[in-house]
């Protein structure tokens, strides 16, 4: 049924890395890369979860004009001096202001007008009695507390003030933001451009997605938990299938206008590991071998000016490589914190987790009772491990791992 | 240049809220209310994020065959019995077995195929041994130590095992459960369908966003935020624009198929405020008046079978009510945890926070060198605060505030 290929034991290279980078060289070499982050304009409706690329300058007082902040009355404050529940003074009703439809007269001494919060002050008046301290008497009310000049006025700029910077290049735009860009008077709006990651699926077992595995074939579980996460870092999936596992479709895959490279599969030093060798022939193969746990066969470097990672196939240690790398260049393109974009949290361990001086191990726990516990699972590529678990922990790779009731850092999946 | 409507005295009606509500006694109401979440089938592609709607179980067992765990040599066990470094045994290299590509025969005593990491085994071997613990010599290789029975082999339904629940209902997917899904051939899903939200945006002096605000009108900041507000929390906004502040303008967009129906201004007790009075003669309006600050003119109801919330036109009373109040409906109908979904931090208070005891306070806040600042504002109604800060700290309503150093709570915006 299966054809073996011709067999040539001179091929073989297995033989491991011949030296292994630390989680922190790696990290520090995708910090000293300096693509360019790209902007573009987009409308303010679809700017939410986007990084600014410009400051936004103000060029409009918000409020514009001065304005109501309670529902009462617009008086000439000195119209309410002395005036107490026992010393009521009395004003005339002269008319109305309501938002968007302001009272085009003026209010002078002994006359007064009704006013809701947010409506224009009427010219004269210069406080707002609230409605609480009246008495309203048809067309005339008792006015029966004091309010000083100014009291619930809200004068213009006091949200923003005109030529003034409202939110600043590098910010995040948060819902709120919207709103305050919207107030004056934005439509449209410079941000960083989502970076391109181009996927290269690789792997001659792989079925695509929505197929049911069989015979010797397993179905490609990277590339949906890839493109969700590459979202989610604010990068756009450009993936147009599994790529066949020879150096031709590989280096052709290679050539891309994505500003980065993620390849799932072949990243080690095997006869069938074709993307570190073309990386290394053809673009600069920069990190190879890392020294962590899982993901150890992961690497970098950069293609025609592009960077590229190199994750290994097996599922678990593919989250864990893109997480710890790839991720943070996307993140980084898309003007983004380069920060794990994980909620934590910090909870004693329920018994010790053991790890290595110079690795870096990316432990997947649970959180049960208020104590971290690592799970057990008996290998590595089990990526149902990662859905079992709340969380992960990084044992840095200076520790030989932590002491039970160690307070450790959980990163949550989410 | 404006026209002053009729002024009539007797339609005067701002004397306030005949009785306030607690926060509690909003979130007991609105966790009462048990509108079914509906459901829709969708791809994997689309999935990350969404909630399922029904328990997902494996037809298949993952691995669905014996593979590889390392890069080595599959052999029998028995045959690498007493091999060191020392007392090397011989065996055969017969062939080879790649992932997807498989060897097709079988190793006997004293015979082995190369294989490679997640290739499957083949017949007659039971064990990988560790390409380091070979010397590789041309046909023939030199097994340097024992490996028993199952070593390094990763057995059929290791990862998944065949007609169990992989991931149940109420599971909001992340993009490893999207792997998993894929690994056992899922390509459709039933997933709780995102809620309609319908937007009611009134105010005859607001303008559409992305108009620069002139003359006595303002631009609505309300819209852009709550649409960003509840795309975050699951819903789908519908907002064909804004609505005339009259009843009849307001009752007919109370008339939607969406589950959830959110209000921004008019939402108090003056007489152009019609929504509340719409929502008590035509559904139901259950609570209105809220003992907190800002969002105290907020309501909610029903109106055929919809839950209503009432927000408060003032953007950030606003963004308060909709975060205290519709938020928790839209991510519960959305299948989501009803909680907060801000990250949080601990941290002690650099000065009091001063609030009332009966009311609910939302004190924006900034994190300065390890303290939690609270904004000095000069109006509830900035919204500018909302992007100066760097999230808010509620003040429960059997507190009369914090005491300068105590360990309060910061939800975070982001």
């Amino acid at each position: 049924m299966f054809q073996d290929p011709p067999y040539r034991p001179t091929d073989v290279r297995m033989k491991g890395f011949p030296r292994r980078w630390t989680v922190r060289n790696c990290i520090d070499w995708i910090d000293k890369q300096t693509p360019e982050c790209l902007s573009e304009t987009i409308s303010l409706a679809k700017a939410a979860g986007r990084v600014l690329a410009a400051d936004v300058t103000s060029k409009v007082n918000v409020p514009h004009f001065a304005r109501a902040m309670m529902d009462g009355f617009a008086v000439v404050a000195c119209d309410t001096s002395g005036a107490t529940t026992y010393n009521s003074l009395k004003l005339n009703v002269i008319g109305q202001s309501l938002p968007g439809n302001p009272f085009s007269g003026e209010v002078s001494l002994g006359h007064t007008i009704r006013i809701m919060t947010g409506a224009p002050m009427p010219a004269g008046a210069n406080a707002v009695l609230p409605v609480e301290h009246t008495v309203i008497n048809d067309e005339v009310i008792l006015v029966q507390e004091e309010v000083a000049p100014g009291k619930h006025v809200g004068i213009p700029g006091e949200d923003i003030r005109e030529d003034t910077v409202v939110l600043q290049r590098g910010r995040q735009l948060r819902p709120q933001d919207l709103g305050v860009l919207s107030s004056i008077g934005v439509s449209d709006l410079d941000v960083v451009k989502r970076p391109r990651v181009r996927l290269i699926i690789t792997g001659n077992e792989l079925l695509p997605p929505g197929t049911t595995p069989e015979n010797f074939n397993i179905t490609d579980a990277n590339s949906p938990m890839l493109s969700a996460l590459i979202e989610r870092d604010g990068g756009e999936v450009k993936h147009p299938g599994i790529i066949a596992d020879n150096p031709n479709s590989i280096l052709d895959a290679f050539r891309t206008d994505a500003e980065i490279i993620v390849v799932s599969g072949g990243s080690s030093v095997g006869q069938e590991d074709h993307a570190p060798r073309l990386l290394a022939e053809y673009g600069s193969l920069e990190i190879h071998g890392v020294a962590m746990r899982p993901s150890s066969p992961s690497g970098m470097g950069t293609f025609d000016g592009n960077l590229v990672f190199l994750l290994p196939g097996n599922p678990v240690s593919c989250l864990c490589a893109y997480d710890f790398f790839a991720a943070r260049a996307v993140r980084k393109l898309a003007g983004k914190s380069a920060d794990w974009p994980h909620k934590v949290i910090t909870l004693p361990l329920s018994r010790k987790l053991v790890s290595t001086v110079g690795r870096t191990d990316y432990a997947r726990v649970n959180i049960n009772n208020g104590f971290v516990e690592p799970i057990a699972i008996s290998g590595a590529s089990v990526l149902s491990s990662t859905t079992r678990a709340d969380g992960f922990v990084i044992v840095p790779e200076d520790l030989e791992g932590y002491a039970r009731d160690s307070e450790v850092t959980v990163y949550l999946y989410e």
